[in-house]
């Protein structure tokens, strides 16, 4: 890509552009060190990701497009990094401003615009959260899948930077399936809808496609388009303990090959559910013969139906050496269940600081996956903690700081995450499912992708943003 | 996009060149207008798009991507326009050498590499028909839901082109919702795997999707990987004909709304269905007063489960002014019906030359659409037929040439044509849902699209394919 340009030192944010932001937001909506409580103003620059930092030199709120185009106008001419930030729930360092500039938080742009019963659509801004909107949804009798662990507090937004997915991915897929449009800020500040409100679009490159996942490193998201669907009104829950924890991801395969496609299939090995039932303070059994759980969720219109499969999983899970299974039978008991699942990460944060691996393979060979993990660690002295969505061979793996030394953290795991990642790669699979790159898997996106796509995608960005402002040096 | 370069002019097919091509894919698969008989090379210059004909000077029949590489290179340093050609079925000149050059056809990039059982995947190459696809992966319980009304004949790489749906789209998505993964040669002649084979991924930007409906102008697939489905066992089909053509087309909306997702949802107006049996000589009952049909489909495992279903739609139907409705009882029956449903463009074909638009628009709309269609018709005098994915929001409005004269077809049917893309637009919708814009549907883009899209398209057009050779001046 030899036209690229180089890039020119980033400017600086001088009193007369702190000036300017002041007039375009209104000055309660430009946070600095010197207006806002260290502890507040230190959270814009922290998200879920490790124990990272990083300061920048002002916060902005814009509360509507217009805002947020003239801002990137001026940074645009100004040359100022410019980091969009959601609620700051991501875990690959994506809305870390490691260059300072501004820091664009979407918290104002958090309107429920339309609820389109008729078409099954919505409209939304980005710092809606994202159970907020499937609440909201959920009441007129229509369904938003993807579910993130951090639904409760995580932004659309961000669930669009790194097409988040959930345990309902396995049957409905990730934001990206349900995204029919977006308003989008370009870096330059001209506002653009990518699309259609349409279930259907063969007109021109798939601008919406290319929008989802690039880490609000293309445009700063400003509306989307929601397809939705029914509500399912009917479920089933259920917990299997095995005994073998590849067992348990074998059995995943096998689960599909019955022709049922579950709304969850969740692996938790067994310090991932035992660490989460006792952070959350919810008694559990746990035989000291178990060594993993697949939770397993069937949705539906219609219970009998759902029964009739879960039969045909029970004579699945047969075949393999599991303990007693618990089918949740209250709305409190999967509630409690979900909430295990949901809590993992956050138990683990409370044990130590981590690093958290996305790896992603297909289905089928999440067993061989799993193994080489713990193979890895073993030859590297680490401890991990496994779990993840197994219905779409995604598995978080956990790697706990524990005693290691900041040679050892910092440096001395670069080498295994790296074989990790090749073993993905080897598998079919590539080093992140849904937590995107950011900051932290940056050094590792070579494994994943060649030079040639690498250089195909900086000529993109190039394309969108030409003098490099926007979250600059993230994925790539 | 001040940084692009003015385009020089195009190269041309010189005997050391045809010498050259000759070498790598072997003289037999050099075709020229004197190695084959006119009527068999004319075939690489048509489609199924009007009667429009462009003659290529040459038709390369590569065998593999690294064929289809070395002939790339050899084009871009040239300077040769390249057009790959699937099957020719499509519907917008997609695959037209409008300027002359190369026809790359992939007709023998046609095997079936491997239905990969244990994780619902299976690797193809682009010259496969769509039906023997979906027939094989049937054989082993899998199921592949694109199914345009030219599956017996199109190619899966002209699917990926345009991103096809046909009737299941409704239920299932279209082509692109299929695709983990592509191998793509890039103009340049670089081969590069677009993802992995993985059901999610957050690593860099989505080159997949940038492919998929990129028509030919990005790159040429070579290989995909799809994910596939397990064969739903069961279904149910009904032909409900309506009194009033509108109704017809809010009885779909209502449908949805009782929580059902057909898997199909097909809306074929009086004449659509009429000619169609009639070229098919399969015969019909349709009483004077019927002016169009829904025909409905619902598919699932279990039998018991679609009655109750089918007892759901029947009660929304009763709200309506419907005929008697006719269950399909045999799978000869149904078979019928299908046929019937799909043969409407070719029956359209058989009796007029005829421009097919692809209109799309937010489901509830389509009422609205249909109205203005036909307002729009009379107050310019041309007669049209309309049929399409109802579901979906996608009704193909076919304009019918009969007696209109040269002017009148060429000229005359601009403006009315723009009015109907231009109330697509106004109702939420978009000028193509699954035809793709190619040569035809070019002059109207702007109206779907601003000039800041436009200018995105063309900045990616560029750091693909540097020289512009790849299926130029399609699209924009």
């Amino acid at each position: 890509m030899s036209h690229l340009q180089e890039r020119k030192p980033f400017g600086q944010c001088t009193p007369a552009l702190l000036a300017s932001f002041s007039t375009i937001v209104g000055p309660e909506h430009v946070l600095t060190p010197s207006t806002l409580a260290a502890d507040e103003y230190a959270r814009y620059g922290r998200d879920h990701t490790e124990d990272l930092y990083f300061q920048p030199d002002v916060v902005l709120r814009p509360a509507n497009a217009d805002e947020v185009s003239r801002i990137m106008r001026l940074c645009h001419e100004y040359r100022i990094p410019v980091t969009p930030r959601g609620a700051g729930t991501g875990l690959s360092g994506g809305a870390l401003p490691a260059h300072g500039g501004v820091v664009l938080s979407t918290e104002r742009l958090n309107r429920i615009i339309q609820i389109d019963e008729r078409n099954l659509q919505a409209t939304v801004e980005p710092g809606v959260v994202n159970e907020a909107f499937q609440n909201a949804v959920k009441e007129v009798g229509l369904f938003y899948p993807p579910d993130p662990a951090s639904k409760g507090s995580c932004f659309l937004g961000g669930n669009l930077a790194h097409s988040s997915g959930g345990p309902k991915a396995v049957k409905y897929g990730t934001t990206r399936d349900y995204v029919l449009n977006l308003e989008v800020v370009l870096p330059t500040g001209e506002i653009i809808w990518t699309a259609a409100n349409t279930l259907k679009n063969s007109t021109g490159y798939n601008l919406t496609q290319l929008m989802v996942g690039s880490e609000g490193t293309l445009g700063i998201i400003t509306k989307v388009v929601f397809r939705l669907l029914p509500f399912p009104q009917q479920n089933i829950l259920m917990l299997v303990p095995f005994r073998q924890e590849e067992q348990a991801a074998e059995a995943v395969a096998a689960v599909f090959r019955t022709g049922i496609i579950p709304s969850g299939m969740e692996f938790m090995e067994r310090e991932a559910i035992a660490w989460s039932s006792e952070y959350l303070q919810i008694p559990l059994t746990l035989p000291d013969d178990i060594r993993a759980h697949l939770l397993i969720e069937l949705d539906g219109q219609d219970l009998d139906q759902l029964y009739k499969e879960a039969e045909l999983v029970y004579g699945v899970l047969e075949h393999y050496d599991v303990g007693d299974i618990l089918l949740a039978d209250t709305a409190t008991q999967k509630d409690e269940l979900w909430r295990i699942r949901r809590n993992i990460g956050n138990a683990v944060r409370y044990n130590s600081v981590y690093k958290e691996e996305d790896t992603v393979v297909p289905r089928a060979e999440l067993p061989t996956l799993l193994k080489g993990v713990k193979e890895i660690g073993a030859r590297y002295g680490f401890k991990s903690v496994c779990y993840g969505h197994a219905g779409d061979g995604n598995l978080h793996v956990n790697i706990i700081r524990g005693e290691l030394t900041d040679e050892q953290w910092n440096v001395g795991l670069r080498q295994p995450i790296s074989e990790i990642f090749e073993l993905c790669v080897k598998l079919g699979g590539t080093i992140s499912g849904e937590h995107g790159i950011g900051l932290v898997q940056k050094p590792y996106i070579g494994i994943a992708l060649k030079e040639t796509n690498l250089a195909l995608m900086r000529g993109i960005k190039q394309v969108f943003d030409p003098h490099g402002i926007l979250n600059p040096d993230k994925i790539f």
